[in-house]
């Protein structure tokens, strides 16, 4: 056998093989393996002091398979090398998460053979190793180990949200080092299966959102990041600026003038997907510096409720696929971070409720101290409450709110006609949690000026107001609406993740920036 | 006939079509448009002192189609009111750009009838108008017209660039008034079809991209905009930094860090799509301030050339596919911005040269002055240069060279193990101008400081240095490469625009932070 600290050239000839594609037609087979070393143990093997090495072999995601590094018993029909005696020494010493290339044979794990412990995705199959290199070894002592990385970043913090009855996770308080180490060790955070689930998650959220789209012939844009002005309901505080050459420069808290402007400028129906911002200082399990925002615009034909359909039917195809396509992830994460099933409605039982309706139901359930706020919104103990009322009544974790007060929504949302107290807006809810909302959005220019003029914040003076009612003033733009979900929330929500700062790439607070 | 400035309800009972589905079937069917006014002409018609109006409607993209209201001649068939004498006032006052919602029978343009001139894209149907109203209308003179917004942008104020002999389009100078009317006037900009052209493909350049990449089982990510600290050859100065809650934030000006970061927490391959950013004074017709950077990291099994052959596939598979689904749109833009007809390599017959010898070839074509400048790098007259040779030698106006002096490439880039003057390193370029790059990058930390240590910047005291170094001292990581695209660019130089401004969705440059 042959094994050292570097890989000689051209000594490995066996075709490359990825854990995925192992199967009965590999068995007796020589293939080349590229894998991390996740973990090893020497074994006392017979009567005589011979030993054997058992080796976790991991590649991408959670595919690992057992390496045998055994002196004793060549495999089968397949010419191995002798073990050289050092090699068990050697193989005992390397660092965990060593990068190694190995070479060996593949052999079937029959029920009858004497057992070998094995914690490996595949069970059938394991390597009996002939040459084996270290290409890149790791630290010997990492500072979180893939056991730590794989397990619930926020364990030993947690107290019981007994605000958010629908949740059956439970909440960390106070300054998180778990969650810290993670990300303070982010090489390793990234290895573990879970967090890899979760990226793939994430990505397909993303994938099914497009697919959804394009299906409908939806056209994708990009709206800029650095914008010249910003302006909206609550965004004023929550900006970041910058200098620009001597102007002074804004990053983007929503692309919403940029997908009106691409509805003004001749395209029916568009989305777009990328980074949006917002300088908060407030609760970081639901708000991140820096997130994915998945925006849709749409041409409308008769009224808003063709965009609050369409959304609430894309979100739910989405939830849909991600159980059908990535339903290993979703267990496995669960395994990690439990939460409870998540119900969906029937095509055909979706509930939406308007929010006169969703009021009158949470004031049948809720304690007079929780219904003494606003009564023109709906805040996130109220959702979390009404999320659990829905979820008995209903036998659903998402449903939708529209006919929001028109004093709660932004400037651009249009009025209810026949009632202007009430606008044409909509929110969609997950789990007792906001993922997600919308509304037809004015595209007369006297309707917005007028709404301008009676709203407290924005004003006809407040800098970049003027440019944005000028894009529907040049051309006559078509009616449209749209609606807006932050992927990290769509994401920990679906999952029922205890803060989006996991369901991130990489997670942007105000006590985070690295790496 | 009914028409008027609104749309009353319920009037409309016909479907609503869109004119890319308009075929033989719906001939003397009753449809419903929603469409911009683009043209009309009133027509005195026969001996009688009857008028009819030859409207152009246009949808999404350049689909339009003629309306014909006409008092004389109900069409065939179907039952049509007879116009009301104030219709044609009416359209005639309409103007241009206003959103129209009409209803009308579709007819078909025999060869044998007299002949109507007609400009739209449909030219086998008409549309016999019946019911007809503005729901949107525009300005009464607006800044830019469709036909203006539909020329060229940088006309009237070119010059032949004699530096660029690959380049058969001729380069404006000097401040663009028409390139800044254009962009003052995006909704109209937007509505020209060569805008959207230009944008079907870029976004078709995306989607071929992710698909490539998809098919060969690599997983997207999302790098970060907002980072802790920049390093780099050059970008130093070139990067826009803001406050970030008493810390000091950058833009991102490159996914470097990320994309290998995903690689040392266990990806094979990966690849992502996102802004990335440069304080760029400098020449903005190729740089832009805020661009989307196309970014691809994989492991290497044996050497970069694995890398830099699976770049090259793919920049020629997105070059051939565009060309396949996107022909339509590549004439259109010809048609605004002619360049010359876009040379690509045969399979097998790909050129790639090394930096000697790509100097070589310079040499024997160059002026001395040319090569003059730094032998290190290949500047843009000698790029300019360089691919008006491989055109004339090769037949191609794509080509690789490789093998770059270390010095000229970042610390990050392997050096090359038979001779460390040369680096694993290569730039794409396309139409005689830079279109990516890449390399192999260095996976062990001990190497990686001691390219530090011998560049002249960064060096280990560098911000952020220690840290990068880090992320491969933790687990061992393997052997990887990747390379870099600016989607602006990229479809620039495809389409032989003149700039990477008209590439763009909203440019962004020193002088430019608006819409």
């Amino acid at each position: 056998m042959d094994f050292g600290n570097a890989v000689p050239p051209n000594k490995i000839l066996s075709p490359l093989k990825h854990l995925a594609e192992i199967g009965e037609s590999d068995v007796g087979r020589m293939v080349k393996l590229r894998v991390w070393l996740q973990r090893c143990r020497v074994v006392q093997q017979g009567s005589e002091s011979f030993k054997v090495a058992f080796v976790e072999l991991r590649e991408e995601r959670d595919w690992t398979i057992l390496g045998i590094v055994d002196e004793t018993a060549p495999a089968a029909g397949v010419s191995i090398n002798t073990v050289s005696k050092g090699v068990i020494r050697w193989v005992r010493n390397l660092p965990l998460e060593s990068f190694m290339v190995v070479e060996g044979a593949i052999i079937k794990r029959a029920s009858g053979e004497p057992v070998i412990e094995n914690h490996c995705l595949i069970t059938d199959y394991a390597i009996h190793i002939v040459r084996m290199y270290c290409e890149a070894p790791a630290a010997n002592k990492l500072t979180l180990s893939l056991d730590n990385a794989s397990s619930n970043a926020l364990s030993g913090q947690m107290i019981e949200d007994t605000r958010s009855p629908t949740l059956q996770f439970i909440r960390y308080v106070g300054p998180s080092r778990s969650l810290a180490t993670h990300f303070d060790n982010m090489v390793l955070h990234k290895r573990a299966p879970v967090t890899q689930a979760i990226a793939d998650i994430r990505m397909m959220t993303r994938r099914i959102f497009c697919e959804y789209l394009d299906d409908r012939v939806f056209t994708q844009f990009e709206a800029p990041c650095l914008v010249p002005s910003v302006w909206g309901t609550d965004a004023r505080s929550k900006v970041f600026s910058l200098r620009y050459f001597g102007e002074t420069a804004f990053l983007a808290t929503t692309a919403q003038l940029y997908k009106q402007l691409e509805i003004a400028g001749g395209r029916k129906k568009v989305y777009c997907i990328g980074p949006a911002f917002r300088a908060d200082r407030a609760n970081m399990d639901k708000y991140l510096t820096e997130f994915t925002s998945l925006d849709v615009e749409t041409e409308i034909e008769n009224d808003y409720t063709e965009v609050m359909l369409l959304l609430e039917s894309l979100l739910l195809h989405i939830f849909q696929q991600l159980k059908k396509r990535c339903q290993h992830q979703i267990n496995l994460i669960a395994g990690v971070y439990p939460s409870s099933e998540l119900l969906l409605p029937d095509h055909g039982k979706e509930v939406r409720l308007t929010f006169p309706e969703a009021r009158e139901l949470l004031r049948e359930h809720a304690s007079p101290d929780l219904m003494l706020c606003d009564t023109t919104f709906i805040n996130a103990a109220q959702a979390a409450l009404l999320g659990a009322v829905v979820r008995e009544k209903y036998a659903t974790d998402f449903f939708t709110v529209h006919k929001f007060p028109s004093s709660d929504r932004p400037f651009f949302v249009m009025e209810d006609s026949d009632n202007p107290e009430l606008s044409n807006s909509f929110t969609f809810y997950l789990r007792g949690q906001d993922v997600g909302s919308g509304g037809q959005h004015i595209h007369i220019p006297g309707v917005l000026e007028r709404r301008i003029q009676n709203s407290s914040y924005p004003n006809m003076s407040t800098p970049g107001i003027g440019k944005y009612v000028d894009i529907f003033s040049s051309g006559g733009v078509s009616p449209h609406g749209g609606g807006t979900f932050g992927l990290d929330r769509l994401v920990a929500w679906y999952l029922g993740l205890p803060t989006v700062q996991l369901a991130a790439c990489y997670p942007r607070t105000k006590m985070r920036l690295t790496p």
